[in-house]
């Protein structure tokens, strides 16, 4: 039994850190009978506490809290170092100064420290699993345990580390990879890696990927996960915090691209000028390379030029509708449940008529 | 009304060309109640007319043909040159002389002729959607026409030119990507592309890519799919041509990778020596590196060496099973109809109890 088992919707927010996750928005999932996300990742465990305040204002069902596990090694000096260089003319034409590239742990052990003293229900982990004793401290603080993963192999290493479910990320997925080595990972598609983990484990799945629309939502449950993990989808919906240059970027239909040249890790954006000229040079180092670019993105954003920041963004987009999260999620089951009543009428044998 | 319609099981053979391909495996297939495929790529004409008179002689159940559509321009003839020298040392390792990098048609009109003169049932295209005077005569002939996408752009030229169907191939398939302009190919996953093909285009889809099991049938049914097309599903079948090295490669959990070391044209194989050691020279060429690699890759199947040929797999490769084609046929569509029934008792209103 996990949290999943008593949702309405088998339909949950991913956490979306990095501006488009808001209190306002996992309130809202949570309340329509899904499971709402906040992100603690790039936030201060201090920001975090207030916006868990903020949510459980909101709502008094569960939520989940994502954290990011720590990086392991830094990236080369000397290569941050010639990236920094090839960033000059940006930083110049903007007038902004790029960000010092330090090489930090997102506030590891004050976040762990937060999920315990806060007794969240279910406590999230992305970029790795955490060890055993982790996880056993988390579920003695009352939270349950999910890593996200990308590939069998790191499935097992879950599994074996006791975490209660997994997040399968498909390389469809808008925003970082999840690999727990970024260097060796996997490119499985949604649905090829719910078929090989699903074969690997015995856990409850959680898929995510390129989910945009009802139907995506009935074919991961028919491909046995237990539900849905949409990102992008949710990204125009009023609650979230979703820039409006991005929210534009998103409506339309425009192709994504991997790239490591906003953070120095691999993640999947809308193809923009600032993902053309800088990705062929972008090393593995992160999150050097968050910090390096931070400022000439956050300008970017500022000044509504979509050309200049990550515009994260699942494969499908241009599928996602502007429209309050909570009608979403409604829209999204009532869809799925079609899906799966015409996807039976295909199949002699499954009790359609 | 496509031949989807009269389908006892919604399972299409994937065409399975260079070597997997048998009349004998497309027997089963249409027998069990799926739909079997003959691939014409590189084979002649004669050749092709002598596999559909045996193909006849088993079944008299439908089936399909594919056909190469015809490349556009010839590769760099100097980048060609230049592969080549780097694939001396294999050469003289193999005692083997390389092929002649010639670039034609793989018989194009001949293999039209062929499919209007046996009035063959079903006629499918890959690498480009034919134009409409072509889809016209066979349409004469009384042939159906499918032509294969994988982007909503390439979906939205096939229904213009008036295919009757598209196979949407999603990036987890195993064999060549099936771009039409294989220097801007889409990476989509099978249910990004589903989702926003199905989006773009009012026609019967058949998704392929990645899927090895019943309940990945079940997914594309949900995702909108009319029928799945599997391919590395039926590789291990006693039925198909795939040597007996490719079978062992296959049913290890083993990476897959795109790559254009084989043939000069985008296509996913499990990631081996050749792979390894030839993708990052291997120009865009087609097909003049298939002609120029093609007697290594003969020489290292006959001598058993799964580093030294293409080893085509999608992403879920390990599932595929050892089992004759018409027992696959049919415990998939078993699988798949208990997917789709596990899959409706995690949403409410979809008739579940």
């Amino acid at each position: 039994m996990t949290l999943l088992d008593a949702l309405a919707h088998p339909i949950v927010q991913a956490p979306l850190a990095g501006g488009a996750s808001t209190p306002a928005l996992a309130a809202a999932v949570s309340e329509a009978g899904g499971l709402g996300f906040l992100a603690a990742g790039y936030k201060t465990a201090d920001t975090v506490r207030a916006d868990v305040a903020t949510l459980r204002a909101l709502t008094t069902r569960p939520f989940g809290l994502n954290v990011f596990a720590p990086p392991a090694a830094p990236g080369d000096a000397e290569a941050v170092r010639a990236f920094a260089g090839t960033l000059r003319g940006e930083s110049e034409r903007a007038g902004v100064a790029l960000g010092e590239p330090r090489h930090d742990d997102d506030g590891w052990e004050a976040k762990l420290a937060l999920a315990e003293a806060e007794r969240l229900p279910l406590v999230t982990f992305t970029f790795g699993a955490p060890d055993a004793a982790v996880v056993e401290r988390m579920h003695a603080a009352g939270a349950e345990v999910w890593v996200t993963v990308t590939s069998p192999a790191e499935a097992r290493i879950a599994r074996d580390a006791g975490a209660d479910a997994l997040v399968v990320q498909g390389v469809e997925a808008g925003g970082h990879r999840a690999s727990f080595d970024d260097d060796a990972g996997a490119d499985l598609g949604i649905l090829a890696a719910l078929q090989l983990i699903g074969a690997a484990v015995d856990l409850p799945l959680v898929a995510t990927g390129g989910l945009a629309t009802g139907r995506a939502v009935a074919a991961v449950l028919a491909a046995g996960a237990t539900a849905a993990q949409l990102g992008t989808a949710f990204m125009r919906c009023p609650e979230a915090g979703t820039a409006a240059a991005h929210r534009e970027a998103l409506a339309a239909e425009s192709p994504t691209a991997l790239t490591r040249a906003f953070s120095g890790r691999t993640a999947r954006g809308i193809v923009n000028r600032f993902l053309r000229e800088h990705s062929a040079d972008a090393p593995r180092a992160y999150p050097e390379l968050h910090h390096l670019t931070a400022p000439l993105r956050a300008a970017a954003r500022d000044r509504g030029d979509a050309g200049g920041f990550h515009l994260w963004a699942g494969q499908a987009h241009a599928l996602a509708a502007e429209e309050p999260a909570g009608d979403l999620v409604g829209r999204l089951a009532g869809e799925a449940a079609a899906a799966l009543e015409q996807a039976r009428r295909r199949v002699p044998g499954s009790g359609a008529g």
